[in-house]
């Protein structure tokens, strides 16, 4: 039982403290930090070694030994020139980073010179908002929303504006709302997420295409983060069909979820090359290593077995979907590897009280955005058991 | 010859242009980069294929065929757990550096709290500015200086002011020229490199004290950044030894050059605790993949081999700076991996008739800093005598 050796697990904004143990008094002469940092804690959703790890939206099941010994093998065949730096352009990985995309979303296949990656698209994140935010200028996003955006905003010194998505249990956003709230906070940079993260909500590309139109006038930027997109439903479309219209727009993807790959840290975007070509130049020099892009490639080149269990994933997304609503929880539809709820028992109590007692059964989720909704992601089908019975165990009634 | 066929050489400045055989007319609509980045090319060291590569400071000896493979197993190993996020805090990491710096420079072993790492010591430059700068703060180096501390200054706002080092040959630094120069600047953060890059200098530790001490009554930091560090001669001390008496005090090292892992992107500093958490709330979230972290502790525990490299690079650097002085050439003295120096021939020639010149015959060095000053990497036995036979060929005398 976790919970009760490590206090901690009961404040979901701290990080792992693994250096709590020995606290440092504070020294005098200690250089100040930037004032809008001050009494900030690092991001991060904790780190917990629990059976059922339904959280962080990871892909469940890790790398098969096929490619488990592939990924070795471009490693040790990567060792030799480890000396020398890595090359900067990557253009071998973002030839495969396009070609994929044309074979996952039916479009022809972008030049390399619209495709960028970095590490994470947390980094994808950065380094727009370091090339195209900064001091006076706004980005703009709709909650709930991922909750690291304000801070790639604060660090970048990018003003951060919101405006709300629709009702629950559905989260809609529609094209009245994006052009109103464009046409209120006149942003430089407007990031929409589809599938989004917390809600699982997918936009219609009539509402992409509205955004980007709106902001054309002022030229400003439209992201559309599709770390998701993979899980979305049959019919549902990609905002990559809409590059070749819109200069501004840049789609963002990751790695991390459809490839099973998040502790090898791949984000990537496609823009127009002049997008890249500003992204080239605040990006730090060598930041993908020569290992992250063979682990990357190596990945890819195993695609069919990855997005083969992408499928699995959304089938097992839709049966969850269905127990929980048949049990009377309040759901919203999910387009990604995630389910966004609120628990029949939270009547009863606190969703904080909901987590704990999924964490005492060996099942951890997330308590993220609106009270009180919380998330859990779809796991193997032992994770996803686990989760059901624990969360009949939890419910009082 | 790749100069014929690559006209891109001549221009030091430009990246490999990979793109550039396509060039896509701007479209209408785009949004706007930052004003202070616009016309600004990436920056990039030509990265061309010559049989002499001696313009980046690289190891010139890749890992040996043991390291490879345990490289390789590391990775293989790590691969089943790749769908999951990697440790954040990279702990186990952390002890491993603590403990190499321990051994290499004879200090006890800093506190894991005290230790922090990213992709490349560039990104933890970019994180000390991005905690510590800012608009309306100031960071001082001392030209000739590396030549992207002004870019991480840029990218994060902070304005990047310089002082003079002495006079060529020396390029020296004196506890007085870092005090006068503070005195004068009152910078937020002062940047001392040692060795420096591009001049190979060593700092006195009472040039670092002086400084670390001038700045105490601000609160002001003092960056030291030892990427070279593991080259400097024999009594050269370390600024790690002083970090127990200056709470401002941050040291910066990386796996680049010792390490030969400059295709691996690991930079990390030991600085007081409190000056790590701060990085901590910066730092994009799981930023160091499991890639990445598997690989450095595997180089880390190859230590013995990898530095005994360094050893014979340390040699090799000596013997070549003593025949260029034979040979009449201007040095600097040299404890890094690199040896700067003024060409007899440049007298005849620009040093970019000496640059193409050499290009011409297969060796590949770097024009850099003030003119006519340019920088060879110490390559393998090789290459430095492809520089020596090159430079006598090259020279009209």
């Amino acid at each position: 039982m976790p919970v009760s050796s490590r206090p901690d697990v009961a404040a979901p904004a701290r990080p792992a403290a693994t250096h709590a143990a020995a606290p440092t008094p504070v020294r005098e002469g200690l250089p100040p930090r930037r004032e809008d940092l001050r009494g900030v804690d690092p991001y991060g959703a904790p780190q917990i070694d629990v059976p059922h790890l339904l959280n962080v939206n990871e892909n469940p099941v890790g790398p098969s030994a096929a490619l488990a010994e592939d990924l070795g093998r471009a490693v040790r065949e990567a060792a030799g020139g480890l000396n020398r730096y890595p090359d900067r352009e990557f253009t071998a990985l973002r030839e495969d980073l396009a070609d994929y995309l044309a074979a996952e979303s039916g479009i022809p296949a972008p030049p390399v010179a619209s495709v960028w990656a970095a590490n994470g698209s947390n980094e994808i994140m950065h380094q727009l908002l370091l090339a195209y935010g900064g001091p006076g200028r706004t980005a703009l996003g709709f909650t709930p929303h991922y909750s690291m955006y304000p801070e790639y905003a604060r660090d970048t010194y990018t003003d951060w504006v919101v405006a709300d998505r629709g009702p629950a249990p559905e989260f809609a956003l529609t094209a009245e709302d994006v052009t109103a709230a464009i046409a209120a906070h006149r942003p430089d940079i407007v990031v929409l997420t589809s599938p989004n993260n917390p809600t699982g909500t997918a936009l219609a590309p009539d509402v992409v295409s509205a955004a980007a139109q709106a902001l054309l006038p002022t030229a400003g930027m439209l992201v559309v983060d599709e770390a998701y997109g993979e899980f979305r439903r049959d019919g549902v479309p990609s905002a990559l069909e809409l590059l070749p219209q819109f200069p501004n727009l840049v789609v963002t993807r990751t790695m991390s979820k459809a490839f099973a790959l998040a502790g090898g840290r791949l984000g990537y975007l496609v823009a127009d090359p002049a997008i890249v070509d500003s992204v080239r130049v605040v990006r730090l020099p060598y930041h993908l290593s020569a290992v992250t892009q063979a682990v990357a490639r190596t990945a890819l080149a195993h695609r069919e077995e990855l997005l083969g269990k992408v499928d699995q994933l959304r089938t097992a997304r839709d049966a969850l979907f269905e127990h929980l609503r048949e049990r009377g929880h309040l759901t919203a539809p999910s387009d990604a590897n995630f389910i966004y709820f609120v628990p029949l028992l939270h009547r009863a109590a606190d969703r904080h009280q909901v987590w704990q007692a999924l964490l005492e059964r060996g099942v951890l989720i997330r308590e993220v955005g609106p009270e009180p909704w919380m998330r859990v992601s779809v796991g193997t089908d032992e994770d996803n058991a686990a989760f059901r019975t624990a969360l009949e165990e939890a419910d009082p009634r």
